[in-house]
């Protein structure tokens, strides 16, 4: 489940990842659940998005850059960041990024 | 389709767009093709990802704030966005963000 994250006012940071998952990921599916749950639990750490067709597209949302990078240090991170490029990725790209504007509908709560 | 842009050395512009859909959402399908089309002739265009399961996510690249902004003004795509704010998405988020930076693998040609 995936739904539309709430952030601050910009400025703040937003790393984008995609990627084109191999046919044979075992152990992709929990594994990024597991990583959901603990950069949630990261200091900094704003919110989520992601969707998945042909390719995956996963956007986590951070206060500062320091917050991602201490994220990305995270010992049992560095181990799934390991096995993505080993085994569960074809091919992916991560783009780091400060965010300066934001607009839309009215915020909502969670669905 | 969609698959993974092939973006230049940062810095340059992306501008992630995330949305839940209406379920009634007549005429976008077509709309969401053509406006691809066509952002993909505009100046400083530079690609387009996108990926829909609960939420939509499409991010699209240019190489300034000032190529968005023009495709932003562009008289079909004004309507398009008129459209997506009375009839397509119960809740959509836009946000403008420069990337500073961008790792991965090695880039391969589109498939």
């Amino acid at each position: 489940m995936s739904s539309i994250a709430k952030t601050p006012k910009p400025p703040y940071y937003a790393v984008i990842f995609t990627s084109i998952k191999n046919k044979d990921a075992d152990g992709y599916n929990e594994i990024s659940v597991r990583m959901v749950e603990l950069a949630s639990q990261q200091p900094g750490f704003l919110g989520i998005e992601s969707a998945r067709n042909e390719i995956g597209i996963t956007i986590s949302y951070w206060e500062s850059e320091a917050a991602f990078m201490n994220w990305k240090k995270n010992t049992e991170h560095l181990i799934a960041q390991q096995m993505g490029k080993e085994k569960w990725y074809q091919y992916f790209r991560e783009r780091v990024c400060k965010v300066e504007r934001e607009y839309g509908t009215e915020k909502k709560e969670k669905k």
